[in-house]
């Protein structure tokens, strides 16, 4: 296979010079505001990316679920795992027991039953576990819920054998961030427990951190591929969105519609979550040949794409390229990526850490 | 394994008793009212659950990608299978003629270029495939638009050695589906062509079928297992929704708010579609254990869970099950399922035309 125009629809592309160009970024602008680095696998679950962020100077990587570090160990990617994801269940705690025996391993939680489970996997390891106490700062999803509430969870954990307490982590970074990680940081410093990490997270802000401030640390993993959202909200230029779909036109119905072969099963269902106050925007991609022609719908298989707007109309049989609005549900329908350069197949990689959802 | 409860959550779970009963209600309805009926297996895309199809007297399987056919007939369900999606791109056409030498293949599509395509591959196999005209009766997705372009490419499959016409398919059935099909055969009658096949599909309009009329082959999917859109539209009942997901409460930040391992790469992001007139319902899915518990969104991996309505609430590590809004889509994000009867688990099988988006 030389040319991503030979392999069959729909696929999965990625483009591994805008990637490259992404982790680049990514790299300067924490380099240049003194900010650990560690991307989130979650975005593209391949070992092979990771080794590229890994190997751009990355300070380790982070997993939601164990499944996903799991793959990443596998792969030898051992240094620096954070398993951002509170630990419950009895077969969850014995698989964290056996990720710890295999890699340098943190895990995030929220509460003190997860902290009792990060102990319990680290006492039938017999080794140490580094714990962040979670902090809800504003995006209302886990969390500590107040300063006092992550201090005295901290405590807790700085008072477990085999548990090495770390620091805090907050997922988005936002302008409540920093008052929560500095007042958080005061009730620590009196009892003389020192939050070594302050790590904060997501794509959108990346590159607004040192404004918003508060963390020494930065996790993204949209920013490695972009996506339709991205380039919307002006976080990646469109140059440098690695992520697409390649489709044929497989119907022309009527003058005005075409329908292409990737369906919500290949790009998802995930509309466009814009910026506060901006209306969702229920499109489902960007044709790139055809920037007037707009995908107004998914069935599982079939993209409903309406051409009234277009001077020129794609013929059935012709290729397209799709961008998905959100990389992470889109990378994960698939098995398979084309990484590629300017078009031509670099190899056709087998995405590990995809449906790992346990 | 014994008990559904103790699979590792989030989980696929498939309760076979309810899919007995949703298998024996389609057959009897459709017996009662003397139509062929044909599962589509995009929504359980696993060999096993079409082989209960088959075993219930359905005429044969319909498949929307070559991908899905490919693993049924590899599979043994060779008798009759229906790919009701156009054959476009080289690739295609030398799959389907390989397809098309293991099993009696019939292919729906809506364009000379389509039809083509079947044509070339029946030759490149040397068998006969069968050919329907996909009709645009109300749907606006792919289809002949009017029944005189209808019976054009009809009697062009006719005309073509190598293509064996059957006759018409629409999706939905409607009411526009009686007149446009009726027109047709009129149309083709007058040239003393044969539409033996007229097939409708859908699970919404399944059991109206006998209101709406004009065809004799009923297709559907997701009324094999349900989902809260069919539970919300009143086709299924609640005690036949054979799907769901279990999951564990990982997380209790505030006492409003459960956060469960579930999210979109899990249950998709599919809201639900309801009813003609309806509003969208962008809530997502239903919690069994906690009626009165709203998903209220959905992260990748994490589910928001609204508890303000509920008089008792979950505590971490309580377990819950989830009906997804959308069988396809949730049933195509995992790799196995657990098969169960009222919990105790049969088996665990492998989703084998998960992600065949080709």
């Amino acid at each position: 296979l030389t040319s991503i125009f030979e392999l069959d629809t729909p696929h999965l592309l990625i483009d591994l010079d805008a990637t490259d160009r992404n982790i680049a970024r990514a790299r300067s602008y924490c380099r240049e505001h003194g900010y650990n680095f560690r991307p989130h696998i979650k975005a593209h679950k391949m070992p092979e990316i990771a080794g590229l962020q890994v190997a751009a100077g990355a300070v380790g990587i982070c997993c939601q679920k164990i499944g996903e570090a799991e793959v990443m160990v596998e792969a030898g990617i051992v240094e620096n795992v954070l398993v951002t994801y509170p630990i419950v269940g009895e077969e969850k705690i014995k698989r964290l027991a056996r990720l710890a025996e295999r890699c340098r391993l943190t895990v995030a939680a929220d509460s003190s039953i997860a902290l009792e489970n990060v102990f319990r996997a680290a006492q039938l390891a017999n080794v140490e576990i580094g714990f962040l106490v979670e902090c809800d700062t504003g995006g209302r999803r886990l969390g500590a819920q107040t300063p006092s509430e992550a201090a005295a969870l901290a405590l807790e954990a700085s008072s477990e054998p085999g548990i090495a307490f770390r620091g805090l982590m907050t997922f988005p970074t936002s302008p409540g961030t920093r008052p929560f990680f500095e007042e958080t940081c005061e009730l620590l410093g009196d009892r003389a427990v020192e939050a070594a990490i302050l790590s904060g997270g997501g794509t959108p802000t990346l590159y607004r951190t040192h404004e918003l401030g508060g963390v020494n640390e930065v996790r993204a993993g949209e920013y490695v591929f972009g996506d339709r959202a991205h380039l919307t909200n002006g976080v990646i230029p469109a140059e440098d969105i690695a992520v697409a779909v390649s489709a044929t036109v497989v119907g022309r119905p009527t003058a005005d519609r075409a329908i292409i072969d990737c369906g919500s099963k290949t790009l998802s269902s995930d509309i466009m979550e814009l910026a506060d106050g901006a209306p969702r925007d229920l499109t489902m991609g960007l044709v790139k040949e055809f920037p007037e022609a707009r995908i107004v719908g998914l069935s599982e298989e079939h993209g409903h794409v309406d051409l009234k707007n277009c001077s020129e109309r794609p013929r059935i049989g012709d290729r397209v390229t799709v961008m998905p609005n959100h990389v992470c549900s889109c990378v994960n329908l698939h098995d398979v990526a084309a990484l590629h350069r300017s078009g031509k197949v670099e190899e056709i990689v087998r995405i590990r850490a995809r449906g790992k959802i346990r």
